[in-house]
């Protein structure tokens, strides 16, 4: 089949006959019909996890046989073993043993078949477009946030990063009733959040005042860190939903002087982030500046990079 | 007066004739008994906040006047402003305008007299010690801990530093119901701890199985943390109560990917602390090592930087 696959030293190459690993017991094939790059593409290209195979983690697909045949699915990305304490504690998305969709020890979905495990497919419904199902893994992501946190409790947050997910992060606070602005360097970016109700300032606009007692960092910058130590309020709040390749953080001193609350957040729920695409609460069509067919992949991956895109959509099935 | 002070270039001095800026207003003198010395008085003395003047902030003394004249008193440190945002929150500890007694622009309580804000004053009962009463202050820093978490939500804590405070910490989460070990590389420290009642193992001994849903680190040096990341399991929580000198902390990525939430916390209730004392729900005395006479603080500093040494009192007022 055709697949994106990535090669030992970082190189990404589209081949046409690809030879699937056969699925693993309980996984049902599913025939992709559109992919999304996400940063973390981006990053597994340079190295990160050592990881080798075929790409991609955020599709939309329809699955080939189990409850959901011939039904358009998304899939969570976590294969947990189901069986280990950690996940007996209700923790699969960190099971220990778990292999992740084109991050960890399992292909991706730039290919024309992803097999995933049955009970991680969501069905997605009619009045969910395939562009916008794409978007349910990292809208997931952002509602990760929610789930973790009372937002009510919150005055005044601070999104920093106007990137594919500090706009979904931004837009999910601001319609989960959060007082939120988001803070960027890119003008038509800022201006696609506006456009979204969600308030939206230049980085030089921010004001260096401790007032903020919710920041989340979506910056993927070491750069965002210290932004966020200037402006959080003393027992405020810090979501960290990026990683930076940089080998060192901060020192941590500010936090136990100021007593501030740290809290990584990574995956999250496919199905509320299904009902918000069904509900329209949050538009991510805006955020799509490019699409490629999967035969251009590399290029495509390529396109993510710069800063004049934000996602970029990769059509796997022939378009009819 | 006697006092023992913080000198530009990180010396440390008795003065038998030191004169004291006058008292602000609201101030009560307190005439100190005796004062504790803690590993930020070292820190300061070896430049830590660009403090000089007169060192200590753990003590016990006499209210010269006000509505606790003549009675033993313990004093909060943080001297706020009780006017700004911050103060009217309830962060008074958090007041970017405060002084703090011994730390940030205020003088301490190794001398005869120390100026403190009679609303910062809280009387001990008769059944607690004069040296029981200088641990008030670090014991207060320990059971902010339980302040700021619900404890009976873990199933696995593990306090990292088997020195004063993480002493005083792993007693504290004993006491509060929270399965803990105590994990240190002294065994007559660790021995002090196994005889107030918590499991206490060297460092060697630490299973690295990543099952601790709570760590503390008390150890106040960078390998702390990378032994915390080690330990924890996803979506376990780290709460720091020192800092490192270290410029740099660690890469975060581990918080995001396993979704860690690292808690800062600093002062802590002085009432809970008397209590726990008045009770003897804690027991301090064992952590005493040493004490000197004021006139030899400057020696005390160098015991208490020793490794043969928990906590060294200095005697203040001469003793019957």
């Amino acid at each position: 089949m055709r697949a994106t696959v990535l090669q030992p030293g970082g190189i990404v190459r589209f081949v046409s006959d690809y030879s699937a690993p056969a699925p693993r017991p309980g996984e049902i094939a599913v025939r992709v019909l559109k992919a999304g790059v996400c940063e973390t593409d981006l990053q597994l290209a340079k190295g990160y996890m050592g990881f080798t195979g075929v790409l991609g983690h955020e599709f939309v697909g329809v699955a080939e046989s189990g409850r959901l045949a011939g039904q358009r699915v998304a899939g969570e990305i976590n294969c947990s073993c189901r069986t280990c304490e950690t996940c007996r504690q209700g923790l699969e998305n960190h099971c220990p043993n778990r292999s992740v969709i084109g991050i960890l020890q399992h292909d991706g979905a730039f290919a024309d078949v992803v097999y995933i495990p049955e009970e991680n497919l969501h069905p997605i419904p009619d009045s969910v477009s395939d562009d916008e199902a794409v978007f349910v893994e990292p809208l997931a992501a952002a509602y990760q946030i929610p789930a973790q946190l009372d937002l009510a409790k919150f005055r005044k947050g601070i999104v920093l990063g106007d990137g594919r997910l500090g706009n979904l992060c931004a837009q999910v606070l601001h319609q989960s009733g959060c007082p939120v602005t988001a803070v960027g360097k890119h003008d038509w970016k800022l201006e696609r959040l506006r456009a979204a109700g969600v308030r939206a300032i230049r980085l030089e606009e921010l004001p260096e005042t401790r007032d903020a007692d919710l920041v989340v960092d979506c910056t993927g910058s070491p750069s965002g860190l210290a932004t966020a130590f200037r402006i959080l309020q003393p027992r405020g709040t810090l979501v960290l939903k990026t990683t930076t390749a940089a080998e060192h953080g901060p020192n941590l001193a500010a936090v136990v002087i100021d007593e501030i609350t740290i809290v990584g957040s990574r995956c999250g729920p496919f199905a509320r982030a299904i009902e918000a695409l069904a509900r329209r609460e949050v538009d991510v069509r805006p955020l799509i500046t490019a699409r490629y067919p999967i035969e251009e992949a590399e290029e495509a991956l390529r396109a993510a990079a710069l800063r004049d895109n934000l996602k970029v959509l990769i059509d796997v099935a022939k378009q009819d």
